[in-house]
């Protein structure tokens, strides 16, 4: 470790960021600005990086050593890739069986359905004190370079406590989310994977589809010569990095596969409307699809405009 | 009609727009204020609306009666919505034969097919005057008042020219469009109903089925609560008016229909690897469909910016 944390209970807490690209790194120096956190660690595996984060103000100091950094954490935040998240936890767990004072445990992973399924499994129930989180905010850009202390300002951040939790951890990572601008609000880990499969995981899967399909098409040149604004809007989720869907998409593979029968079946009846010429179910489905876009939007609106 | 057009064979054609809405409207314009026609009329059935269209400027005059407004037109354009505009068509070809100097009829719809086969039963053949073609541009906004000349600058129309249409009647059609600031560029019929249905009707039925499937679950109020941005992007077309793509969906139902079971196809396909957790197939066909997409996005970026 380069620096050592001052020893003893700290009134602010050291926080350490496993994994310190846009989202690890907007929060910690969300957290160094803000004077939530006494000290924030970076561990990762590219000490480029985490000697760059230091460069630019983003934490404190680095370790390359695991060990060191659980060690040094009285929050420790996983915000590393949705697949390692979970190895993260597995290598993590063992570790805090043993402190005095073990440190509060959060993540920033998309999905939380596997995550606590891991975490039940290696610790033999629900760990006390690993409170599990997703910030709902995001960028085109990524890496360390991109960190931005403003990145969940007027954001939400959905935090999944689970029975076994102690309050007093999750009132941390509560306080920790605040502290950024963010607002947290609570859901059990099933409707969070439900929401955001419908959401998000939904919405990415039908994007990359039909790019594919089309892609794929005999008239695919003509297809994306003659497509407009309209198309670009639709599918621009489809320029999303596709190992993080990927992942996301195997995590959260039960909630999300109920979705896409949800979907799937939906549209096989606007098909056979469509192929029976039933103009009367058509207008209505297109209707009532219409109504709830608009009362989505005007929703959006409204919170972007009381955040403001 | 409120004033009647100068007889003999002027230089500058006469247009009459039927059906003064927002493509209607701005296009009328743009013909007056280039210098194109020597007069716009217009027709329709609310007379408030043609009268404002005169008050606006965006025509010279008007009638109430269809048949003044064909025998005054030296170019006819069907503007009103597309399942209107095969009615219109059923009327105003058989007016034609009369005729000995027939005007030139072109149209706005989405759909080219069903006006074909309509214009084809009624006529017994291709009417050599009618020149079919779609301006690919639109707005939020609708009716007479949002109309604006400048719609179509650096926008697609695209002509769908028959076997058997007159060449002058087809570069008539041309040189009013290029007049607005449109790119003009030919394709057959069924090639345009394909690639419309591809990249336009496909992706609105999409969107419609998504934010119906998501209203109708139990989860519906969680669901627009945590939505967020990317959401709104992806789902934005399903706020578009549900009486005109009824009449699309019906009007251009095989291809439509095609482009349905080709996504779903993928849809499936997509479905069953991750069900499998084939993580390889899922990266390769997202990685796949990001190529394509951002390639596209590339395409659009390059034509907007040599455009402007």
């Amino acid at each position: 470790m380069v620096s050592s944390t001052t020893g003893g209970k700290a009134e602010r807490p050291t926080v350490v960021v496993l994994g310190l690209g846009l989202i690890g790194g907007s929060l910690a120096l969300a957290l160094r600005n803000n004077g939530f956190a006494a000290a924030c660690i970076g561990w990762g595996h590219r000490e480029a990086s985490l000697r760059r984060g230091v460069e630019l103000g983003v934490i404190d100091r680095y370790t390359l050593v695991l060990e060191e950094a659980v060690d040094a954490a009285d929050i420790l935040v996983i915000a590393t890739p949705t697949l390692i998240a979970d190895d993260m936890l597995e290598r993590v767990l063992p570790r805090l069986r043993d402190r005095a004072q073990p440190p509060v445990i959060t993540d920033v992973a998309s999905v939380k359905g596997s995550l606590q399924r891991t975490a039940e499994r290696v610790w033999g129930g629900t760990p006390p004190r690993l409170v599990l989180g997703h910030p709902i905010a995001g960028s085109e850009r990524s890496g360390v370079e991109a960190s931005n202390a403003g990145l969940f300002e007027r954001h939400r951040v959905i935090l999944t406590p689970m029975v076994g939790n102690e309050p007093s951890a999750v009132e941390l990572v509560r306080a920790m989310w605040q502290s950024t601008g963010a607002e947290v609000v609570d859901m059990d880990v099933a409707a969070h994977d439900r929401v955001l499969a419908a959401t998000s995981h939904l919405p990415h899967v039908l994007a990359y589809a039909l790019v594919d399909a089309l892609a794929s098409s005999d008239a695919s040149e003509d297809i994306f010569r003659f497509a407009a604004g309209g198309f670009r809007d639709f599918t621009r989720i489809a320029s999303s990095d596709p190992v993080m869907w990927r992942d996301i998409a195997i995590a959260n593979r039960p909630a999300l596969l109920q979705s896409i029968d949800l979907f799937t079946g939906h549209l096989a009846e606007m098909r056979a409307a469509i192929e029976a010429e039933q103009a009367d179910t058509l207008l209505q489905t297109f209707s009532r699809a219409k109504a709830a876009r608009d009362k989505f939007a005007a929703l959006l609106a409204a919170r972007s405009h009381t955040a403001t």
